[in-house]
């Protein structure tokens, strides 16, 4: 069993990357941009030279077991970056060949949320748990579903896409992907602010941000608030809760996870978020599955989430 | 690579098993009373005895591959019947282990809609299809799911109630799980009959199920009267179909499937059922999906789908 990995995260103006240890150390990280470059053959024989210098200095070139790339749209079944409309190159982009041919070493790519899926199975709060659910809260709502040990990919690597299925407490938001009720459009920071914006309009009491402009409230700043106890927070984001644990209600009949890992932005507010998740799940979701899923907030280090994810869609579960 | 595995399909009164060759041809088939056993152990050398002799009258001891059991309330993780209210023994009874035990072959149990899926993937409509979601119409609504070639099992066996989500459709109408507004509630067979009383009573159109007792009408006259041409009968199944693509365009979003098929008796409705559902699911699905799954019907021969399915469980997908 190789002792190292390294972890890519590949972003449209930058593209950072780390040797990790299998107990998830970061033993030393880099970063090169991602612009800037004629060509993304070019990139990738910059990032190649980059990676090399790294393992000859740490003196691990043995000891590589795999280079893990997550990117924004990488398909995980064709080893490309597909439809990326903040790359300046052309798509599709066969990452994983391109790599593999530079280096020789074995080489996965994924998008962003099944890396953090796997980074939270190796490294995180699913360590050893076979079936469970990430859901990626930021700008947008991504999921990873590992089941029976497995990353679901499906037919074309799109499994997953938890973020854009219709719920009624939706209703009547647009969606950034044409159509509008997606959950999205509640559990992404946007949506939170969206919530935010109509609650400060509805309700009457006295909160910590009406003090904010309305066109500068972001979602970190109900939070915030929620955990300094500000009362109209923590009813927003107790609603964004409730949003996601009936979401995850649907989700269960699915996949019948053990549990639910809440990632990113949004998921910074913490307990009340869970909290509020987890009731509204057990009041919603079948009788099988009602008490046993819990829902839990990530562990994998802010910093280094997405290194971290992309090194573990190349790191061997211990015991494989 | 042996050429033969024996499906048994145990129904409360009832327990079929028949020898499967390799093709999904049955040689031969036998039954006996599941009732009238003092225990499940009675029960289980009894059937024992007749597969034994069936296996012996047609020579093929060494060409058993493994004995597949489709029961309902069956779990594959744990091999035992677990809470089956209409058996007539206590649960959870070990069947996996009491077979295995008994014959000294491999036995796997199943739910009976996962055994329909692999039934389906192994001699039907999703042969060599690795992505796909069975729907089983039948009483209830129940489901297989096979994403990247597995058969999703989940935590604790449960995965695949999606029966049992809940959407806007069915919305206030009551399901036997409990809770209000699950697909079963509508797409089930009474879910028909339940939209055929409120359609006969809503619309003026005359139709042929008007001369049928209310309190007689069967999903099967609906289904009958809609490929005879009667155009009410065909507005019921359009609107089930429409409801099924609605609920597949949620499904697409988890496991990205290729194919959706659907087996049961509302099934039968055929073509005017998948056209309305695959019609709406492009209209309801994420534009990664919408023109990408097909639908069809089951085309595992009716009398032999439960043993089919049993039998699949065992049988190895050639290639592997």
């Amino acid at each position: 069993m190789k002792q190292y990995a390294i972890g890519v995260d590949m972003g449209g103006t930058n593209t950072a990357y780390a040797l990790i240890s299998r107990d998830g150390t970061v033993v030393e990280r880099g970063s090169l941009p991602t612009t800037g470059h004629i060509s993304a053959q070019v990139w990738a024989e910059k990032l190649w030279e980059s990676l090399r210098e790294m393992i000859e200095r740490n003196g691990v070139g043995e000891e590589i077991e795999g280079i893990g790339i997550g990117a924004p749209c990488a398909n995980t079944i064709t080893g490309c970056i597909e439809a990326a409309t903040d790359l300046p190159w052309p798509s599709p982009i066969p990452l994983k060949e391109r790599m593999e041919r530079l280096s020789g070493i074995r080489v996965s790519v994924a998008n962003d949320a099944n890396a953090a899926a796997m980074g939270e199975r190796i490294y995180g709060a699913a360590k050893g748990v076979d079936n469970f659910i990430m859901l990626t809260l930021g700008t947008g709502v991504g999921s990873g579903i590992v089941c029976d040990g497995n990353l679901i990919l499906g037919s074309r690597s799109f499994a997953g896409e938890l973020g854009h299925i219709y719920f009624e407490f939706a209703k009547g938001r647009p969606c950034g992907c044409g159509r509008e009720g997606c959950l999205q459009t509640v559990a992404s920071a946007k949506g939170i602010v969206l919530t935010a914006r109509k609650m400060l309009e509805e309700r009457d009491i006295p909160s910590s941000l009406r003090s904010i402009p309305v066109a500068q409230l972001s979602s970190k700043d109900v939070a915030e608030a929620a955990q300094r106890g500000d009362l109209l927070a923590r009813e927003i984001i107790a609603f964004t809760g409730r949003a996601i644990g009936e979401a995850c209600a649907t989700f269960a009949a699915f996949s019948d996870p053990e549990l639910i890992v809440l990632f990113g932005g949004v998921a910074k507010a913490g307990r009340i978020l869970t909290d509020a998740a987890e009731l509204e799940f057990r009041r919603k979701a079948l009788h099988l599955y009602a008490d046993k899923v819990r829902f839990r907030i990530s562990e994998l280090p802010d910093s280094d989430a997405a290194l971290l994810g992309a090194a573990a869609m190349v790191t061997t579960v211990s015991g494989d």
